[in-house]
């Protein structure tokens, strides 16, 4: 068989959009997903690890008049031409497991998932085509007090994994809310076309302010560039129905605004609302009304907050039903002692409202970061969930309520590396160097015991020729120690330990004088390798920790 | 947008070959993952997750004459027509991290990988086509104190996830001590032809016996059907250097023997040699030769082993090198401490001889289980590897040498399950009872207390109505106590714990007298519902595991 057809090499590259994590990189991310694991299990919630790959069939991933599936999946289709595809979420899987295997599983289900998903989207800077999920999901029941449970199920995860309390908040709106308001707008249900617009309008308050939103809503918008985006035609009393529900933020303020100087004018400066009025005067109100340390004033404003949305609900029974699953929502969470420093109702949440049918929660974090350039920005959404009631039923034909949340997990890794969080000691390995290469046995006989007594090691396997090069190896490991034995030491009986750690601190600052104080290099009995390199070790924790 | 076009309801099903895996079978596996993580952590190796998506290019799984990618692979075709492929292994996705980032990798890199992947292949029963591996592999070194670390650290993995010492042995056999015999035999290295038909002979020696192997390397060999299989044709000198190969172990086993006879008829019955010799007369002689209990025995037969083999591959030198790697690795293993209770030099270790190119490990269990039909078998094998010295050269043109290892979890979990080892209590949450629902907000804060205590609890979320169904929830849910706080409870500040193990347990045995003496309902003051909680828990722990 000679090799007459000699193929190019193959690119070493993964395909675009990929990459591969290193290191601490896979080690901190299993931590995470580890101790998140152990909330969700706290909470009663069953592990579930279904398969990467499911029928498009099953992921309901067919465009309506395409016989070939949604761009947004990697699907190939089998032997007997049935078509296959990577999950691109947890939930989807999640409505085929339960339709699968209701008759065994309890209900209500409670379960939790977590794993990479693939999406065939446009890879960009930091948008990968495969990443984490890490979902909690309860199925088969309506009651609030699921809705609750996983909002203070978001809260504790995220606390669990390292963000304290008041650098995070669990906001929570309700879809129901806003079709309340729609009905009392006159948009029906089955006003999809409208009902879209407005959505989309909504949910650019953001960018274009409360006039770009109003034109949209109306007769349409110019942007900067000139370019006109037709607008939804409503007449002006839509347009202010509608603009009651996504300026809330603004008109909530202003409220507690009004409320509070009230009060000073009267000579009643309660000090709650003074606080209220404080947070409301702050630029950056809707963040800054969260008052983390403050729950007294988090709750009025959650009073007031739920008092305006009824009104602008009007008559509406589902928008009614909105505002009350809302309160009973934040009764749930109260008792259970979760104020508004952790979560709070917030109308201004309008992610998901297009998706979910009922509750919509939106975790984010508080604090600022700095970009790219060095400019400080908040850092944002971490987590997401909401009431989904029809997923299972594509597959049964019976509706069946759940509700579910999904953690970011390598936004959150972002967050706590930007934040200094896991500047962890690099716990790089005892390195055993190799001085006569005839003897690798007892170079391993050492690290065999101190691997045995727990302690990260390893013997350089590489050519042991050149000393240096060793040196180099241990510190490209970000070895501690490196343990040196040559014929000499062998014969009378001891190993050098050389301090990495502290070598490298004297490397950078010391003085020549200070470099003979400071020995960074120590022999010891061979007998008490252990012992004195764990002692080592210990010594040097505090120098690492202020390092980070 | 009226829905005219009504699709059928898609089907609720994994495709074929995949499944899902629920609560404690996830949960075990994170903890044999994590654990076998620990242990290749304090070797010094370094975690990898590379993406599960690969270009079929990199994977190397593209047909020579086909220009659609090997079957054996999921593959697609990306927008740009390039093909993409989830990984079947993670091996070849490690030559193609190596190939791209060695400038930054540290050399020798040390690196382990865990994750599932992916076989496009006709699934059967236990068979699937998704599964997860865990390996350890050094990149960059040809020294064999790499190849004895990888025996070494698949011992203490064994170990670490309750595999005790003397229920595995890990066998290592040299691909080089093949070549050796065979260039003795006149094949040499460019013959491979006959090479790769003495290879498949010696792989059915279990099978077929030493005649029929024989037959194969000879004239052909007609099967019990009358089917005739073409033989390789060797002369009778070629087959009998092969069989001293194929039929080591029988021969060494004659060896041990005849020497032990020897010592005994002599007088000299050492009791060594005795053990040795009824260890080869025991009918099962491959595995009771491991002498789990006797590393002395094990030790002789390792050197009765080692010079055996050194005389079947003659003067060839690479046959001598091979037997020598052999002897190093079983040194550096013995000054580690791992003697031949653990790890064993065995010429009958066949597979993956075809695949790599010098030493072969493979761990096998060696406890019996019950099959499907209650008949006894050995577990056999749950990993495996070598050294493979050409995989990054495809990339580089450069080769690399690297050695590795591979471990099922999936079979050493189901080797546990089997033997009883993962029969840990089921963990179930306390379920805290709904009595009255618009109470809630009560129970609700019973189970926060319970998991800000640490314990797995949770509030019954499905219709409260019938008490029947919330008892028979908790069944399901493998609840080890039921919370119940109706209205006359909340009046006296009690709540009633239900011992559900106790119960059980009652249920079962007891007579009415006994039922009535042993009350498996207490009331308790609802401030110390944590407190009793605990202490009901801590009670059931002992029964709980004499029913495993």
């Amino acid at each position: 068989m000679a090799k007459d057809k000699k193929q190019p090499r193959p690119k070493a590259e993964t395909p675009k959009g990929f990459r591969d994590y290193f290191g601490a990189e896979v080690e901190d991310r299993r931590t995470m997903l580890d101790t998140i694991a152990g909330v969700y299990h706290r909470y009663g919630f069953d592990a579930l690890e279904s398969s990467g790959v499911e029928t498009v069939e099953a992921l309901g991933k067919f465009l309506p008049d395409v016989d070939r599936p949604n761009e947004g999946v990697f699907a190939w289709q089998d032997e007997d031409e049935q078509w296959m595809a990577l999950r691109y979420d947890l939930t989807a899987p999640l409505a085929r497991v339960y339709a699968q295997h209701r008759n065994d599983l309890p209900t209500p289900y409670r379960r939790y998932a977590m794993g990479p998903v693939w999406r065939n989207e446009k890879p960009g800077p930091g948008r990968f085509r495969q990443f984490y999920q890490c979902d909690a999901d309860t199925v088969g029941t309506a009651s609030m007090a699921a809705d609750a449970e996983i909002c203070a199920l978001l809260s504790d995860a995220l606390e669990a994994v390292g963000i304290p309390r008041g650098d995070y908040v669990v906001r929570v709106n309700n879809r129901k809310v806003l079709n309340g308001v729609l009905e009392v707008a006159g948009l029906p249900e089955d006003a999809f076309t409208e009902r879209g617009i407005v959505l989309r309008a909504i949910d650019k308050l953001d960018r274009l302010g409360s006039d770009g939103v109003r034109a949209l809503l109306g007769q349409g918008r110019k942007d900067e560039s000139g370019d006109f985006t037709e607008g939804a035609g409503l007449s002006s009393f839509q347009i202010e129905t509608i603009m009651a529900f996504a300026d809330a933020t603004a008109r909530i303020n202003a409220r507690l605004s009004e409320i509070a100087s009230d009060a000073i004018e009267k000579g009643l400066p309660n000090s709650r609302l003074v606080r209220a009025l404080n947070s409301t005067l702050n630029e950056n109100a809707v963040d800054a009304t969260v008052a983390p340390h403050d729950p007294e004033s988090g709750q009025y404003r959650m009073s007031v907050t739920l008092d305006y949305l009824s009104e602008i609900v009007g008559n509406s029974d589902v928008g009614a039903e909105g505002v009350n699953e809302l309160r009973e929502i934040a009764d749930l969470l109260a008792a259970q002692g979760y104020g508004p420093d952790r979560i709070v109702i917030d109308p201004s949440v309008v992610r998901g409202l297009g998706y979910y049918t009922g509750p919509v929660f939106e975790a984010e974090l508080t604090f600022e970061i700095l970009d790219e350039k060095g400019r400080p920005r908040q850092f944002g959404s971490v987590a997401g969930g909401g009431r989904y009631d029809d997923l299972v039923a594509r597959f049964t034909g019976q509706t069946v309520p759940a509700v579910g949340m999904s953690i970011g997990v390598d936004r959150l890794l972002a967050a706590l590396r930007a934040k200094g969080r896991l500047d962890r000691a690099a716990e790089g390995p005892v390195v055993v160097t190799v001085m006569d290469r005839y003897r690798m046995a007892d170079y391993q006989a050492m690290v065999a015991e101190l691997r045995n007594a727990g302690i990260r090691a390893e013997v350089y396997l590489g050519n042991p020729k050149n000393f240096g090069n060793q040196m180099k190896y241990a510190d490209r490991r970000n070895s501690p120690i490196a343990v040196i034995e040559g014929g000499d030491e062998k014969a009378r009986g001891v190993v050098q330990l050389k301090d990495l750690i502290l070598g490298a601190e004297i490397a950078k600052d010391a003085t020549l004088e200070e470099w003979k104080e400071r020995p960074s290099q120590v022999e010891v009995s061979r007998a008490s390798l252990v012992d004195e390199v764990r002692k080592m070790l210990a010594s040097q924790t505090p120098s690492q920790v202020s390092d980070a």
